[in-house]
C-alpha cells in the first residue's frame, strides 16, 4: 500500500550534508522548525556517523527521516552533470536508501520519504530513462517521493503505485513559466519574503515570478511541502519565518 | 526470533569483490558450487552495480546472499589495520548491510547472514569494544553472523539473541593452537587436500596443523560452514573438490 | 624549448591501470615491446604504489614514462561523461602530472610526455574551453602531448609552444571519415591484422576503414606513435606483432 | 644543496583544508598574518581547485607555500591510526608533494617546505621505518621539513642532507617532559596567552607546562617557526597577537 499525501502544509530541509570533519548547515537549530529531513546518504555528502547523528536528531525532534540520495560525486557535492547508465543509477539509489534504512533500524525509525538530490533531480527531468530508473528504485521502498510539480514524474509514480509529494521553494525564485531558478541566479531573500511567499502559495495557489508576473501553481487546495535550503547564510531566519507562516495556514481557525 | 544454525555442512565464499572496471575472482563459475555468498558492500570492495549483479547470480543459483562488510579502505582492500571508534564502526556496519538489503529488495531476496571481512574480522578479535559494536549492529538485522569458532563472540551473539555460525577454512593452514594461519604464510593447497580436510573435519572433528599435530575442532557433530577463498589461483578446483566432499558428508547414507 | 617530435615510429601503451588490490593488463610482459608508457595518475586508475612500480618497470626496460591523467572517476574508470569547469580541470591536470613527476623523482627519471585518458580525451574534442584548459596545464610541463591527429589541438599546441605528437590505433577500427571507432563497436583484431595495418600506415600513409574504403592519414612521412590497448584479451599478441612491424619500418635498410 | 634554516622567527599555519563544497578555517584572513602555509595535498583534505586557490593566496600575500601531506583518509581527516607499509607511504608522500609542485608550477612558485600532517606526524614518531620512509621521500624535494624538536628526526635529516626546521606550538599545551598535549586535552587559550608564550619561548628559551613547571626548549637562540592551528574557534585572534609578538622578537632593536 502506498503512503498517502501529507494532510497539512509542512517544511522539509536537507540535513546531514557534512562529511567527516566537515560540517554544512545549522542542523541542530534547523531541525526545530521543520517537519521532514532529507538525509544525505554518503554519495554527494554524509557518512555513516553523520547519518546516525542526523537520524537521532530527527528522532529527538519528531521530524520525518527521509533519504536524500545523490550522484556519486563527493568532490562536486552531487551538483555536476555526469552520465550514468540507468541500470547503474537504479542500483545506486537502492544502495543509498537501503544504507539509510540500515541506520534507521538502530533507532527504531521507519524511512518516511525519498527526495533525489541536486543534479540527480535535474537529470531525472532531462532524461526519461533516468527518471524511470530512479522512481522504480524508490518504489521498492514504498514511501512518497518528494519533488516539484511535474506531470511526467506524477504519472510514473501513479503507475508504480507510490505517492508523488509536491513541494515548493520560497527561498529561491520561480520564472514566469513556473520553473525554479537556480540558487546562483535567484535574488537573495529575506525571512519575511519567504513567509509572504508561503502565505500566497497556500492561500491563493500562486507565486510572483522573477519578472513580476503571477504564476498559478495548480495545487487546488492540496497541501504542499516547502523546501528550505539549509546552506544559505540566512537559512535559520528563513526557516523560522516560514514556520510561522506554515503554522498560520495549518491553523484550524483559518479553515473557516 | 533469531535465525537458527545451518542443518547441513555447507560452503561459503566471498563474492562481488571487484570495483568498477576491476574484477576479482571467478564469481560466475564459483557460484555453482557454493551454498552461501558473502557479498562485498562497497567499503573494501564492491559497488552498487557489482552488488546487484552478484545478488542476481545468487538468485539464479539459489545461493544464500549475505553481507560482507569491511573497513572503509578501498585502496587497502580492507586489509590494513585502522583505528576506528566503536560508535563509528557501528554506523558503518549498519550502512553497509542496509545498503545490501536495499539491493536485495529489487530481487525480492532476504538477507541471509553477515560475515565481517578481512581486517575488520581480526580487529573484532583484538578489541572487545569493536567486537561488541559490530555484533550489536549485526543483531539489528536478525541473521546469523559467520566466523571461526570464538568463545567471546559466541557469548555476545547469545546475549544479543543472534546465531553465531561457525565456519572452517580448508585452503589455508591451522596452527597447533587451532588458529588460522594467514594466506601468505600457509602452504599452497591442492583441491584434493581441501577435500581431504573437509572429510576429516566433519567425520573426526579434527584437522592436521601446519606442524603435523592433530587439532581437535570441538564441533561435536554440529555442521559447519566451509569458507573457500575466491581469489586463490586454484579457487575453482578447490571449491569443486570441496563440494564433492561436502555432498558426501551431507549424504543421508553416511548417517548410518 | 619544446620537446621535439619522435624520430622513429614507436609504440605506446597505457600502463599502471590497476588500483590497490586490483590489476589490469599484462604490464610486466607488455613493457618489453613498447617505447612509451602512459601511466595512470590516480584519478581514473592507479595509486602511488602502482605508479612507482610502473615507473620502475619503465626504467628497467628503458621505456618512456609519460602521464595519463584522467577524469576524477575511479568507479567509472574515467570513461563516463562528466561536466567539469575548465578551471577545475586545469588544476586536476596539474595535480595528476605533478604527482607522477614526484614519483619519477625517486627513480631519477624525467617526465617524457602526457596523454589524456579516455573520456577526458573525448571531452577535449567536444569542448574548446576544456581542450585549452588541458593543453595549458600540459604546456607547463614542457613535454609532448600525445593524441590522434586533430587540427585544433595541433594549433593550440603550436601556440603554447609544445609538441603535438600524433598517434594511430591499429587494434580498433577507423571509419571512412578517418575517425576512431570505439572499442565496443570495432571488429575484433588479430595480431597479424595489427601488423598489417602498421605497415600500410607507415608505408602508404593510409588505412582501410570499417566500410572497406581507403582512408588517407596525412602523415607525409612523419613517424607516428602506435597506441596498443593494454586491456584487450589479445593485447600481448597484438603488441608483439606490432613490434615486429614497427622494427621493420624503422629499419635503415627500408629507407632505400 | 639543502635549504638552510630560517633566519627569523616566523609563523606557519595549515591551509587549504577544505574539500569540494566544504570549507575549513579562515584562510583568507589568516594568510595576512603568517609567513608559511602548509597546504593540504588531497589525501586528508584539499582538492586540486582548493590547492590552486590556496597557492594563489600565498602568492598574493608573499607567504611560503609548503606541502602538508597526510594519510590517505579523507573521512577521518588523516587523524586516525592506520597501518601503512613504509614503501607505500614513501610513494604517497612523493605523490602528494609532487601534486602540489604541479600546482605551484602554474603560479611560477617554488615549493618551500614540507610538514607531515596529523596522524602521519605521530606515526613517524612511533615508528622508525615510517619516519625514514617519509623523510627519504621529502629529501628528494630538497626543502626543509617542519616538525617539533626531535633528535632522531634531526639525525635522519642531517644524514639525508635536508634541513630540519624546528617549530613550536603556542595554542596548545606542553607537558613537563616537553611533549605536546593534543588539542582535545589542552586548556583553551586566549590570543594574549599565545603572545606571552611566544615571547617567553624566544627570549628565555622556555615555556610553562600544563602542570606549572618550566620546560627548557633548547633552541639556544636559533629562531623557530610557530605553528598556529587554523581550525580553532579563536584562530584569527591567536594569529594576530602571535604576529605582534613575532614582530617584536624579530625587531632589530631587540638585538641590543
Amino acid at each position: 500500500m502506498a503512503a498517502s499525501l501529507i494532510t497539512k502544509y509542512e517544511i522539509n530541509a536537507d540535513m546531514g550534508e557534512g562529511f567527516g570533519r566537515w560540517k554544512l548547515g545549522p542542523d541542530d537549530e534547523l531541525v526545530k522548525y521543520i517537519d521532514a529531513a532529507n538525509i544525505a546518504c554518503g554519495f554527494h555528502a554524509g557518512d555513516p556517523t553523520i547519518m546516525i547523528n542526523t537520524v537521532r536528531l530527527c528522532k529527538k525532534h519528531n521530524v520525518k527521516a527521509g533519504a536524500h540520495p545523490g550522484l556519486q560525486d563527493l568532490v562536486g557535492f552531487g551538483r555536476r552533470k555526469m552520465e550514468v547508465n540507468p541500470s547503474d543509477l537504479y542500483a545506486m539509489i537502492l544502495y543509498q536508501v537501503g544504507a539509510l534504512q540500515g541506520i534507521l533500524k538502530s533507532e527504531g525509525l521507519e524511512l518516511t520519504h525519498i527526495k533525489p538530490h541536486g543534479e540527480l533531480y535535474f537529470y531525472m527531468l532531462r532524461d526519461e530513462a533516468i527518471m524511470r530508473a530512479v522512481l522504480e528504485a524508490c518504489a521498492l521502498f514504498k514511501v512518497p517521493v518528494y519533488a516539484c510539480k511535474n506531470d511526467r514524474q506524477q504519472a510514473i509514480c501513479d503507475e508504480l503505485g507510490i505517492t508523488f509529494q509536491e513541494e515548493v521553494y520560497v527561498d529561491i525564485d520561480y520564472d514566469s513559466e513556473g520553473n525554479l531558478v537556480p540558487v546562483a541566479k535567484s535574488q537573495p531573500v529575506t525571512p519575511e519574503l519567504c513567509a509572504e511567499r508561503v502565505l500566497r502559495m497556500a492561500e491563493k495557489d500562486e507565486t510572483v515570478a522573477n519578472d513580476g508576473k503571477t504564476v498559478q501553481l495548480g495545487f487546488k487546495g492540496r497541501p504542499f511541502s516547502v523546501c528550505i535550503h539549509s546552506d544559505m547564510a540566512t537559512a535559520l531566519g528563513n526557516v523560522q519565518k516560514t514556520r510561522d507562516a506554515i503554522n498560520q495556514v495549518n491553523s484550524p481557525r483559518r479553515a473557516v
